[in-house]
């Protein structure tokens, strides 16, 4: 029997509600598998507790999540708490101090789904968008001068490092190699962000001259963008910084049905400290409170986690229960054009594994 | 009789082509017209230029372009030149010396046109993008330090002034109230760029205080971008900084059918400094010298200038034209699926008019 220790910060709006299917869809494969087992404790930290406490977690928050194995994650974000502290103060730090470089986010038509392009089916939309995830654009180094008058400014600093930026592009070459097609498109903005994007097109030509077999494209991310639409079949593996690859899995997750679905990994890829799973889309405060959030994006992230962990076939076979109970369409979230709850949606997964 | 004088510069690759079609009409419109008289002047300022000399323009570039009363810009780039030496030496400066600080995208389906999203007509694409153009991420501000060796990065300096800001915000406003249905979407990502897009986010809210009757939609650019996908309809006047705007107007592109359509306007709404009008598309060197280019959006950014100098008839009789000869569907270059020529695509179009 192998035991994993997971936190589980199920956060603001739909996130504890989304949650609660995939801990459901965890506990039906540690049955089914045998072997492994889960022991897991939930915290509290989200936009609640920053009201209560004045921080979105406790000062050695980071330190009680490094011993665990993997961390489960909602989304966090309510009216009550500006955006930026929210993200600061919880998300950013987890992925900057347990160094998640790698903001792994599949981009796949599943079966029973349909994009809202119209000419593309499911072979032309399968490619996965590996974001840079520790610096970048968001570096939290700036500040404002003039506060108030006329003059008044803002600057904010983005930082390419050699050694982020390397291992970036060098995860991204090496998973084509492994796990993919062998095909990289590196989004880039050189022409218009003169220091840092042609720093990053010099480290794009350097790491791909080790990787002959491999296809490379460099593509400015406006048109990039553009072709997400236009011919996304195209893609097996796009590499992007931070900020790039925010936007272009955020439209990745439209182009195949939309902000429910869409998981992702923030992957410390050697292992050193815990890696996170949670979906992309956040806390919905719309809709939160309903039960009729679509809790798919959470439950593939689940899968995405056993993955990393060593449990190929336990990612398969959540996969592949996900995409039979879309294909029978009978449980759909209303995003999905059903009238199924969560709870109805999560429930007819589990029963298909 | 009114008198203009017209710097043209048509540029690399498919500029010259497209932007002989666009004079083309020109001439039609004054025929027609009666009471417009265009003074042409050319400029051969581009890559191969470059070549010869070293600059993209002469040192005095600025000072001749001065004096016109409009620009028609083609496309610049080409293998030969790194891009980001094309772009900061010739069409930045452009923008920027003569505050041409609004840069302005109509996303439009045109009839006889489909979109490439499934379930979404004419009446669901119809909004502009409204660009911030000559500050904010695109500054030529930063550097690289540690060169080659395994600690160096590179900066670059995301800047933004209240001065830049506000007038930006004010101009989207402005046309809302006057020329839109009063709605105003901006583009943010102040819960990561924690210093310079909440200081746009609090100009943003400042400036709409002012028109208490258009609805404000504040969405994240990495949401915003997948609603472009998923919900165009909810969209009027998206207003966004220089790198945001960018990239929407690239994917608003895209929704509409294409790079080959889009016009832009890089606009100095206090008529001081000539603005300037250019198709969204590049210079395109895979098609450069076969005569297949789309001219569309070459001439729809005539029709801007013409709108831009008072001829608003001239803007929707150019924009017409262009939908009956896409309805009628004979002459249609090969992105739109046809095996016109640039040639005769233009032809058509001047035979409408
Ligand atoms: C050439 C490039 C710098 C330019 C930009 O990003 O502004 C282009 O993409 C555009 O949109 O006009
Ligand atoms: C919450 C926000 C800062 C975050 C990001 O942009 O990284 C989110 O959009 C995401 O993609 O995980």
């Amino acid at each position: 029997m192998q035991y994993y220790s997971l936190a589980v910060i199920p956060g603001d709006g739909v996130g504890p509600e989304v949650m609660k299917e995939a801990l459901n869809i965890l506990h039906v494969i540690e049955e089914l598998h045998g072997g492994m087992k889960f022991d897991s404790q939930t915290f509290d930290w989200n936009c609640d507790y920053y009201v209560k406490h004045g921080n979105m977690m406790p000062a050695n928050g980071l330190e009680i999540l490094q011993d665990f194995d993997a961390i489960l994650f909602g989304a966090v974000g309510s009216p009550l708490v500006p955006d930026h502290i929210s993200v600061w103060e919880l998300i950013l730090p987890i992925r900057r101090r347990f160094e998640q470089y790698v903001n792994m986010r599949p981009i796949k038509l599943l079966h029973g789904l349909e994009s809202p392009l119209r000419n593309k089916g499911h072979d032309d939309l399968d490619f996965v968008v590996i974001r840079e995830n520790t610096e970048g654009e968001y570096t939290n180094m700036g500040g404002r001068l003039y506060q108030g008058l006329p003059y008044e400014m803002a600057l904010q600093n983005n930082v390419f490092t050699r050694f982020g930026t390397e291992r970036i592009i060098q995860y991204a070459y090496d998973y084509a190699e492994h796990h993919r097609r062998k095909n990289v498109t590196a989004a880039t903005k050189s022409n218009a962000m003169n220091f840092t994007m042609t720093f990053w097109d010099e480290i794009v030509k350097e790491v791909s001259g080790k990787y002959p077999d491999i296809h490379t494209n460099l593509y400015h991310v406006d048109a990039l963008a553009a072709y997400f639409v236009t011919s996304p079949e195209r893609f097996d593996v796009v590499v992007a910084s931070n900020l790039f690859g925010d936007i272009l899995s955020d439209l990745g997750g439209a182009i195949v049905g939309g902000l429910g679905i869409g998981p992702s990994g923030n992957i410390n890829p050697e292992k050193k400290y815990p890696s996170m799973f949670e979906p992309v889309h956040g806390s919905a405060p719309d809709i939160a409170g309903k039960g009729i959030a679509n809790p798919i994006a959470q439950i593939w992230s689940v899968a995405m986690m056993l993955d990393h962990l060593g449990f190929k076939e336990a990612y398969d076979l959540i996969l592949d229960s996900i995409e039979k109970v879309l294909i029978d369409g009978v449980f759909r979230t209303p995003d999905l054009g059903g009238d199924a709850s969560t709870r109805e949606l999560g429930n007819a997964i589990a029963n298909t594994l």
